[in-house]
């Protein structure tokens, strides 16, 4: 994809909403057929059943598999960081991207723990983007050439990819982009993101006011993204967009990672349908959100870390979800009776 | 503890309850100040935190680990499957145990996906209990023998317990156990369990009513078990209350095996302290039983087969908790930068 969108301005973004790929029908069927042969009462596995439907349908293939998840972070910087909205200083994002690489983070023992791949892509992190109370955070070249290094970023095989961030300030910038698209009060999407104090809390709601105050009714996605979103962000959407098109299901971590499905979601709905949402932040908007994608989270562990951290979890009942079904035998298979109670036409352990 | 306990009567049991070890309060302590030093916002991991904390507490371990998590499935037979209560004939919980041996249930496959120990206890299938509806289940003898078999299945070193069950009809027990335990009308407690339609969810209903009805007033929660319970929910009790002992914690299944928990709970609250619910059944009375028992479950995935695999899918969440305190760098060991929004006292990174 590279060739085509590096460095060129929205419109050829915009045209992939375009051509957004259908989930595999056949491959749902498929594992729906199957499904109603496994050595279980019909439906008592629950979101097992739908995730591995879910699964089949965007990689297109009637026996979906997790063999090689990634989990990718995208890390940015943020110019309204200096205007004290976070407790920790801007220069912790650069060292938590060294701690990534040393293996030092939570989500290198999550990794760990599932035998999950790893990717980090430090996005011009001495570049801040600007202080969007007062600016533009870029401009049309340089956000979507960011959107496609994101979608380059997912390149390299791999069959189920996790979305997650880290960048000081960011819970500001995506409380700006939900205010910029669903409306409300500033207040009513700004949370305590690494637990800032009351003082902190109102300096975000106060930055999130002036920035979307200073875009005044912009109501394109992508320029809501261009004009109070981040790199990270910009990356996560395009990485998001290009999977659909490589037949990879995504799972989207919290807060932060939610408004880059949030922004495509605004340009049209069908474009987060490949996503799931891991869990649902302790970030009190998140939910709310949420109730707008029409997306149920796997998990509700009151998290808020970032790092893709809930969404890696999440992933790993996913995959357990597909091995389950891959794994099972049919009532036939292993000699089991069906139901008693309805006409079954011969078919030894059949369930309908 | 075999020669102790096994065919003994219920007042060895009930002495057990007197001497429940409490929380190892030094270890918890222990993960709760090493977690504020771990590179990551005070609180940000959510219940992470907390389900470390609860393993050091039960382990007794300032170190907490899961390096051998176990699954124990008791299986069981009941005479009240007789009534029509279930979609399926009382012939599954044997074949069901087949399954399991073979490798062919989903509880099978979840195990095989985290490398989790699978074990499975037949209860005299071939012996079902009475039909609660016109008798007792079993006698004191009986019954307590049943709890000491599980009290002797946990042995062999586990640091993990997960209490799953297999029964057909074991729905319609729990649900009795529940309408004995907590009052109410016998519908509020009986569910679909594996799929019965209208009419044999009001058998299931009449069947609770008459089971409670017959013994009416029994306030006893250990001859609540023992007359209108089943074998595998009084080896599932003994096996929780032995845990307890062993420093084991343990993690509860769904609908029928928290009836265990329940028994347990209704006789003295703190016994059951060491166990986490796993998930939530889609079986619609659960989580009015969680919510007496005070138990947020881990999932909420609309599962309702049993087998232990809501559990199971939960240790796998507590495991990689507990793998994420263990390998996270502090803030010292990374060089990341502390809050700046309060005083530090000089120690380089320390987050209150």
């Amino acid at each position: 994809m590279s060739s085509a969108l590096s460095g060129l301005p929205f419109d050829d973004i915009r045209s992939l909403f375009r051509k957004l790929p259908p989930a595999d029908a056949a491959a749902v069927a498929a594992v729906r057929a199957r499904d109603a042969e496994l050595t279980k009462p019909a439906g008592s596995l629950g979101r097992l059943e739908e995730f591995v439907e879910w699964l089949a349908g965007w990689q297109g293939r009637p026996t979906p598999a997790v063999n090689r998840p990634v989990v990718a972070i995208f890390a940015g910087n943020h110019g309204v960081a200096a205007r004290g909205v976070s407790a920790f200083p801007a220069s912790v994002t650069q060292a938590m991207v060294e701690n990534f690489t040393a293996g030092g983070a939570a989500i290198n023992q999550i990794c760990a723990a599932f035998d999950f791949g790893l990717k980090v892509f430090d996005l011009a992190l001495h570049l801040p983007t600007a202080d969007i109370t007062v600016a533009d955070a870029f401009d049309e070249a340089g956000c979507a050439a960011t959107m496609a290094f994101g979608m380059e970023a997912i390149a390299g095989g791999m069959d189920l990819l996790v979305i997650g961030e880290m960048g000081i300030a960011n819970t500001t910038v995506a409380a700006a982009i939900y205010h910029a698209l669903y409306g409300g009060a500033a207040r009513d999407w700004v949370g305590r993101g690494t637990g800032v104090d009351e003082e902190g809390l109102a300096r975000k709601a106060a930055a999130v006011e002036a920035a979307v105050a200073r875009i005044g009714g912009e109501r394109d996605p992508l320029e809501i993204l261009r004009r109070i979103g981040g790199r990270e962000i910009a990356a996560m959407a395009g990485a998001i967009l290009a999977a659909r098109f490589e037949r990879i299901p995504v799972i989207v971590d919290g807060f932060v990672a939610t408004s880059a499905a949030a922004v495509l979601h605004a340009v049209d709905p069908r474009a987060i349908e490949h996503c799931l949402v891991g869990h649902v932040s302790a970030e009190g908007a998140h939910r709310a959100v949420l109730d707008r994608l029409g997306k149920r989270p796997v998990l509700d562990l009151d998290m808020r870390l970032g790092e893709g951290t809930g969404a890696a979890l999440a992933a790993a009942i996913v995959k357990a979800a597909a091995e389950t079904h891959a794994g099972m035998a049919t009532f036939a298979q292993a000699g089991v009776a069906g139901r008693t109670d309805r006409d079954e036409s011969g078919v030894a352990g059949r369930v309908d």
